[in-house]
């Protein structure tokens, strides 16, 4: 099985390292780190990723993963990244993304109709791709496998392994890497967290995503 | 603040991305990424991960974080991983480590009569350091910091961030994380976990730890 990651500077490097953990552990698996060129790659927690191929080396995947980050506002307007998504896509027994990589599949066309999720921050946004926004961890829509926000990753990976190896499989990679959270705080989600928290928060994004907006929407418009 | 990881050959990765998503959210940081030499380490993902310093050029330190992996038997054993270790955590207002990292600070002397935690698989083994071992997925005594298994990291470090920086920046962290874990299974500690399961990982884990035990007893005994 072979499972590939897109990665691209200012990535959220959890929103790929989490699911790269839970899925390198799968039995009789190769893992593609893909990007443009082999030259690390800078994410977002000043550490330097390096790819094991390229574009145009990386063979078909089974397997097609797109992290997010700040850095999927460049990602999903590069035109090299997307027809690379789109030529898998064609082929891949799964299309699936972590955070805000949801946008990189809807630059490429491949959430029109389709149930999905992003980071809590972005759901309104993600319904400019034609996605159906469901405001969850983990969705599934046929071979679509959406995750919600960095961590969300993790949860996002253990499902996707109980799909391909099954539940017994899912479960053994759990508990090797000893997966029973226990948060010191409940306030992981927008409803959860202090109003004061949210609100904050809410404001950081906005101010993020408002030329992230008219991007998308320029691109969507194209595509269309 | 000034934050160093110590990263070396077959870390397991998520054991260091984990708390350093987490950490690097606080404000005034800086994030050091140290390893002997600044090529690139191997991570056991098939991940190189790119060192910002050296234990030569790295400053002294405010939080000392080191993660486990398998290559944790090497870097215990390694004189050079030692002697930086040990000079830091004179100094240091922190002294952590997540998983079997916790075998390092306990080569360096550091978990002598203090309570600390590790990998569920390995609790056993590091009363052999003299720590008073606690089964729990985030450990404190005093400045020492423990956390469990791999994505115990996560839980490790939030807990981290209240203590240098209070609640409501833990709790923004989490939020910007979307942590509201939800993991498919209830199945990430060896009580939880259907039994077959745990049989299964308790004799992968004797597998690999059983050259580990002698060449531990070995280090604590020239320790002493």
């Amino acid at each position: 099985m072979q499972i590939g990651f897109v990665i691209f500077d200012q990535i959220t490097q959890l929103d790929f390292t989490g699911p790269l953990q839970v899925l390198s552990r799968l039995p009789e698996v190769k893992i593609h780190i893909i990007a443009k060129t082999t030259e690390p790659v800078m994410s977002d927690c000043n550490l330097g990723l390096i790819p094991t191929t390229t574009f145009e080396e990386c063979p078909p995947l089974d397997v097609l993963c797109i992290p997010g980050g700040f850095g999927v506002t460049e990602a999903m307007q590069d035109r090299e990244t997307i027809l690379f998504v789109q030529a898998q896509a064609k082929t891949a027994k799964y299309i699936t993304s972590v955070c805000t990589g949801a946008f990189v599949l809807g630059a490429a066309g491949l959430l029109q109709g389709k149930r999905a999720t992003t980071h809590w921050a972005y759901h309104e946004l993600l319904a400019l791709t034609g996605a159906v926004v469901e405001p969850a961890r983990v969705v599934r829509d046929g071979n679509l496998f959406t995750g919600g926000g960095v961590t969300a990753g993790i949860d996002f990976a253990l499902t996707l392994v109980a799909e391909i190896s099954g539940e017994a499989t899912a479960q053994a990679i759990q508990l090797g890497l000893e997966y029973d959270p226990s948060p010191p705080y409940n306030a992981g989600a927008p409803d959860l967290a202090p109003p004061q928290i949210t609100q904050m928060l809410r404001q950081f994004y906005d101010g993020k995503s408002e030329g992230f907006e008219d991007q998308l929407r320029a691109l969507m418009k194209d595509e269309i």
